[in-house]
């Protein structure tokens, strides 16, 4: 990574490399509920949707993309001023400030469309590192789940619900 | 209301009898996130959902359709062992324990289903009738987001995230 890669929209062609992020974060089964078997085909009905959602993407002058989100109303009609979203960065990639900079500009966006407020509504537990920067970035934990998520590894553990205003 | 209404599987014919419950209760905009005025066809979209979603009614032998539910998995993948449910009574004809009469079938369905837990995302905190039902049904408050529903008549108020294990 050279320089401060750029944050933005992602295109259709961006699919390919989108894929290769979200594959090898959802194939570990211990951060996000999509199954780690989860197809290609199946994965893009569920990451690349159309308005009012949109996706971003984190791009390196060099390295190409580094990380992906998505971002979208977190309830249909009288409960679309709270926007949901999802990040996903590359494992090889992690740990370089890219989560916090894809996550820094994707708030500043929901706030921009006019989002009154972000939630999360499965934040797996034990991702601790997860879990810290969402706090480190003004979310609270507003919810439990018991048991809401079958890790890959550890079994049964909860799910977090996380809000922050806008 | 003669006798005990059945409560039974949806079929396609039944639309029509669903849609005029929906909407009816839909249209008040104080108890559910759809917009009130939210089309015949997108409200069949968001209820009349495929399998693993099951659609349940309340089917009076001499009134007709009284109520209607939609059961399916909360999440996708490693979260699908949790439940969502949805009810709507007519609400000419509410008042009469056919809310609880289904929410009674359908917790016993899901558990059959072999759904480990049931959980609500967006129950309005105002609706004092609902909240009620399902704390005597065994549901606990798991979570608050604050704000998360523009409710009709009143403004912004909380939804609440209400959870039992089955």
């Amino acid at each position: 990574m050279n320089g401060v890669p750029a944050v933005r929209l992602a295109q259709p062609d961006d699919w390919p490399a989108i894929w290769s992020i979200w594959h090898a974060v959802v194939r570990t089964g211990d951060t996000y509920v999509w199954l780690p078997s989860t197809s290609e085909r199946d994965a893009r009905s569920v990451w690349m949707l159309p308005p009012p959602a949109e996706v971003w993407v984190v791009d390196d002058a060099v390295d190409g993309l580094l990380a992906t989100a998505l971002l979208k109303p977190n309830q249909a009609g009288l409960g679309d001023h709270v926007a949901n979203a999802g990040f996903m960065v590359d494992p090889e990639r992690n740990g370089r400030g890219v989560g916090r900079l894809l996550a820094e500009a994707v708030i500043a966006r929901a706030r921009e469309l006019g989002y009154e407020a972000m939630q999360y509504n499965a934040v797996v537990s034990t991702n601790e590192r997860a879990v810290a920067l969402w706090r480190s970035l003004g979310f609270d934990v507003v919810g439990t789940i018991p048991l809401g998520f079958r890790h890959a590894t550890l079994g049964p553990v909860d799910l977090l619900i996380m809000h922050r205003p806008l």
